[in-house]
């Protein structure tokens, strides 16, 4: 089948990938539609140092199973079920874990996948395939709030207007949170605006140290040091960043005002598809371009791009 | 009065540095015994750009107020009862606030300090002055359990046999947590082996990410790095250390393994006297040496060397 690889120097079209081959309990997945993430332009910088089929949010018709047939999203985490943390009922930190496109398994910028059954949910009939494939980043956003203790009232700020500070700001938004999304891209603060959601622009602004919960989603090493000249003493900051880079941080700050740092990655997806359906999460505006997957390595350069947000891959 | 100050270059005894002037609410306390933390050694070398009279741990005698004539310990914050953190209720982080040898406010190194009469408590009757001394270190370990949900049979890590890895050790020990001691140094693992603390030296330990807790007591810039090593996912790593330097550090971990990171900083002095009271803390053994005030900066000298614990300097 066709995919996009990357072979740890490079990302190209492969024509003659090898098909999934679905492990016990897993199906196979055709893919309508997949996104590309920030974690899979670090990838190819040698995060994770994964090789193989790149790519872990899409929208597919599974193939066979209960769902055969039926439009699907899938976890991307793949537990052993066996583990210390598959026993505590963590299955998202599984010790043996595999990932889809991120470790240990070929990922979604491709013809076909293959997930465990119960790794994937049914799509909605009404919701389209272009608002489906957020569901995997847009439930990583919704984790914020299994997180952390949003109160009303709280003053909660967003950090960052790219792929993922614009889904947490839509969704803390949605939460009736009036969140103050700070970033760097006229366009980007734009669509959020366009959608009821405050912004200022980061050189606009002077960090006060008054913020009850900072959401960091600037996809930069230097993320934590910037919300920390925002959070409050004793407040909250949930770091969303995965990068390839190590940042020189003064931790001192985080002592002295006993600050609450949470690490959060993937959330959960029936909220996600949930939000998604009635209506709650704007998405065409996020998207910056459709590639088709023979132009997969042109869709990771354009959503590199400093102006892009979305950028689709269809296979 | 004598006073060990640090002019923002050197330490030394001043002879004749002027008494101090207690404000609105302050009492005058003369000083009986205090001690070097590591936080002094750390303000010597530039941290808080702190210049004035050294030292914040402490027992005296009241000399004024409702307490006059009684032997007190203080808390060190001094809050100025008006801003918005004072509002919310959390005096230590006040946005004006000075600091006992820390931040605006001659310390305790000297024959006599002032703080706010609000601060001081009184020493019950049979508590020595070399044991009361540790009020203050003692509470800032008490704390970590003020923001960690510590629960039988979690396992708890302590990272860190110095000063406060001690007294953190001490506290889990007596809260029936079974603490495992990581440090570096064989003697101070002895005090606590002692004691019937669990202890290992850090270079026979390979680090499994299976802490459900970790309290970072290294005193060393690299502290969290080193606990991200042992928290498992989902798990708390308590941060303690508070120090000049900045780390190199991957944030990555943090976020893909969901970790909490709690900074922890001065805690109840009230909960750390009555330890003392009750024989729950055994501070003999942590006791180094003792100095006059006229040789403070010998003091400091030895309290910076590797073996020491806990150096005491009375005037």
């Amino acid at each position: 089948m066709k995919a996009c690889i990357f072979d740890g120097r490079q990302v190209r079209v492969d024509p003659a990938w090898p098909e999934p081959r679905p492990g016990p309990g897993e199906v196979a997945v055709r893919v309508l539609l997949a996104g590309v993430c920030r974690t899979d332009l670090e990838i190819v910088k040698g995060y994770m140092r994964f090789a193989g089929v790149l790519g872990h949010e899409f929208v597919g018709v599974a193939m066979e199973g209960r769902l055969a047939g039926r439009r699907v999203v899938g976890e991307i985490n793949c537990p052993c079920g066996a583990c210390d943390m598959c026993a505590r009922g963590l299955p998202t930190h599984c010790r043996r874990r595999t990932v889809l496109g991120i470790a240990g398994r070929d990922g979604c910028f491709a013809e076909r996948l293959a997930l465990p059954e119960a790794n994937l949910h049914a799509v909605p009939g009404g919701l389209a395939d272009r608002a489906a494939v957020f569901a995997e980043p847009l439930a990583a956003a919704i984790q914020v709030g299994r997180q952390v203790d949003l109160r009303p009232g709280s003053k909660v700020l967003v950090l960052g207007d790219g792929r993922l500070g614009q889904l947490v700001a839509q969704v803390l938004q949605a939460w009736q949170l009036a969140p103050l999304v700070i970033g760097k891209s006229e366009a980007k603060l734009g669509v959020l605006a366009a959608l009821g959601v405050r912004t200022a622009h980061a050189g606009a602004v002077r960090p006060a140290k008054d913020a009850d919960i900072v959401v960091e989603c600037t996809g930069t090493a230097g993320g934590l040091g910037a919300a920390m000249e925002f959070v409050r003493p004793r407040g909250t900051i949930v770091l969303k960043s995965t990068v390839a880079d190590t940042a020189g941080l003064d931790l001192a700050p985080i002592v002295v005002d006993e600050v609450t740092v949470i690490g959060s990655r993937c959330g959960p997806m029936d909220a996600a598809l949930e939000m998604l359906q009635r209506g709650q999460i704007t998405t065409e505006p996020l998207i910056t371009a459709e590639f088709p997957l023979d132009e997969a390595p042109a869709a990771l350069a354009a959503a590199a791009r400093p102006e892009a947000v979305k950028v689709l891959i269809r296979p």
